[in-house]
């Protein structure tokens, strides 16, 4: 059967977010208020206003745009995902699911449907934590989990806090109390992702409605040791914070291994301290981000990580484990599961169940309403990397799910008007 | 018995240089090219003009300050070191050589001797390499040992080429081929350095005459992998660049303990790439810095970190190992040598001969000129560091070797005029 969604409109808006980037030529790097992210939220407010969405900015710089249902004091459905991108990655992750939002806006608008229950496209800041660590700060500012405060502690690279930037940005640090919403303002939340692994392609399925998300924690190690002249401080005289980073490192892929069951560890992010060729490193530090679906095994392999770092001090160094991000299993809505996937199968689409290897505002968000999250396939499973792709009839499809589900929930009627 | 150099000036002279300073609290950071290195230059430009030197700068920023001699058309002796500081480093290391230039024009002046041979005191350039790699910059350029085309391919951690750095610093990089001195244009090169290592304080030694310079090699290895999602990646499916990288860093400090006769091995800068916490590395790069008095274990080094680096590549990974310098061991002019010596012990301090284990202007410039180098103790071994520390009246002593050697080298006599 034919589809809802307006294929060449979908490429045309995921094109015109990415057309906001600090990387051209080395994949998408846009990165949390920076002059990309404001020129691709720029991007999709015009989108939301040609839509015919009444659109705010909220006080961190999630942007929300509202279809007006015919009961306008019932909670809204919202649906988006996120704006910011890792250095260097992919255009769909996030924008796919903004996409998603603003399509369903559309539909409504062509098809002339008026929802009982309004509908709120979303677009959110920060969820890859690439510039303030941590990650999935919108959604956790929205729903008050993260606390506004924090603002000032968190930092970038150059040490801009998170409160600096938003200023710079033309937000008010101050104010930022007042994005999170109500307990009980949210009927439901939808998001479209991109899956970012393999499975999807391998089974050829266009479609997985997810069952939960993974648990996952990110740990920041900090090796101190002490600078020294590189030709004239004999080997056994050194207090060489890389050579004990590098005792921790060497075990830790194993350890993931060890634990099994779908576990993954990552380092990702490290930085060697002053930085001189012919100088001592005196400070490691990198992130360990570690995931897997059962609790019990996130939990061990913290221990592990943490038991690895206390065996590597002594000699001189010290080692450091500092929790920045704990995250159990996150189950999706049981409820709002069954009817994704009921509509999938009247779209006549293939589809599964999948569990989440990744983490995505609907983990955040599933903690303070109904949640629902649907996975388009990843070509070659490649995800943060300029490779990162999703044929867009392939991305339509997932949509037409998202759209379908939105439309039977917000219980939406032609416009006698029209 | 009462040395020549006057304590309270040198202290003066360290301190004035130091003022210049982009992390002060931190260490001294001043960078070639940088604004801190300007003020350095332009205080190291009036101190000279102070002591009644004329002075010029080269094509690439070296300084020189000219003692006019009785026979002008004499090739003139060389003293002083360089200006530049690794990050977060001390304030001796090569300023304490300048100074010792400084001091000694000071003391021409005052004693009123007029050397029959010209003495020119000199600042040089990027000898650690901290800013665009590699190092000893200024004194390879000096003696043609680096040619000036290569400013545009050397570039610092921004990107900015070394060429871009000298325009914006007021110099022309097209002219810098000037900056070469012709073979047989200088007599003699004298360095004073603080030693970077524990040995004169131990044995409570005044000075020590290097006998040579170690060899020396830096090379970079460069692994790549393929970036990926580090949530939804299996372990088994990852061509993870750090853990490549780490397969070779476990095994380096052991190389040079396993070589011995007085090996070093260090890794001080590392990068890894694309650097998002949730992101498998792609990139990851590294410096290697490796030292042995003997030149053969310099090539045993080399070429064991090399096979280090093969063993690492495969399933997914290359790694590449790019040789950025080598200097075999050096020895310093036998004759100066003596002189320094014999004027030392004239001097009543106690001495001692050494293997320098770190890099100096001295090793480029001795194959130039005949070169001579003495070392006044550092306190505790450290430098590099914040701590670098050596006392004002023992670097006065190191300064008094060097003074009482150009006064003989110069042929200085009381001026007739005064």
């Amino acid at each position: 059967m034919t589809g809802y969604a307006d294929v060449a409109r979908v490429e045309a808006m995921i094109q015109g977010i990415d057309q906001f980037n600090a990387t051209p030529g080395q994949g998408t790097t846009r990165l949390t208020y920076s002059p990309e992210y404001a020129g691709a939220r720029d991007y999709v407010i015009d989108q939301m206003l040609q839509g015919g969405l009444s659109v705010r900015q909220d006080a961190v710089g999630n942007v929300f745009g509202r279809i007006e249902g015919s009961q306008p004091d019932l909670a809204p459905i919202l649906v988006g995902s996120h704006l910011d991108s890792v250095p260097n990655g992919g255009r769909f992750d996030g924008p796919a699911g903004v996409v998603a939002g603003l399509e369903t806006a559309f539909l409504f608008r062509d098809l002339g449907l008026v929802p009982e229950r309004p509908i709120e496209v979303i677009a959110l800041i920060e969820e890859e934590g690439s510039r303030f660590g941590g990650g999935l700060m919108g959604s956790r500012l929205l729903t008050g989990q993260l606390d506004a405060a924090s603002l000032h502690d968190l930092r970038d690279d150059d040490g801009v806090s998170a409160a600096e930037a938003m200023t710079a940005f033309g937000l008010d640090p101050l104010q930022a109390g007042q994005a999170v919403l109500q307990p009980g303002s949210v009927h439901a939340f939808l998001e479209l992702h991109i899956e970012q692994g393999p499975v999807l392609e391998a089974e050829r399925k266009d479609v997985a409605i997810v069952d939960r998300i993974v648990g996952l924690a990110q740990l920041k190690v900090t090796v101190r040791g002490k600078a020294g002249h590189a030709g004239t401080t004999p080997m056994d005289a050194r207090q060489d914070a890389l050579t004990g980073a590098v005792a921790i490192l060497s075990q830790l892929p194993d350890l993931a291994r060890q634990v099994g069951r779908g576990s993954v560890l990552t380092v990702g992010k490290l930085e060697v301290l002053p930085g001189g060729a012919n100088v001592i490193p005196d400070l490691v530090s990198f992130t360990v981000d570690l995931r897997a679906p059962q609790e019990d095994d996130v939990m061990r392999l913290i221990e592990m990580t943490r038991a690895a770092a206390a065996r590597a001090a002594g000699n001189g160094l010290t080692c450091d484990v500092e929790q920045q991000l704990y995250a159990p299993p996150t189950p999706m809505s049981a409820q709002i599961h069954a009817a994704l996937s009921a509509q999938a199968e009247a779209l006549g689409l293939s589809q599964r169940e999948m569990v989440s290897g990744a983490g995505h505002d609907a983990m955040i968000m599933a903690r303070f309403a109904p949640t629902g999250l649907v996975f388009v396939p990843s070509r070659g499973g490649i995800s943060h990397a300029p490779e990162e792709w999703t044929d867009f009839a392939q991305l339509a499809r997932g949509i037409d799910v998202i759209f379908a589900t939105i439309r039977q929930m917000s219980r939406a009627r032609p416009d006698p008007a029209t």
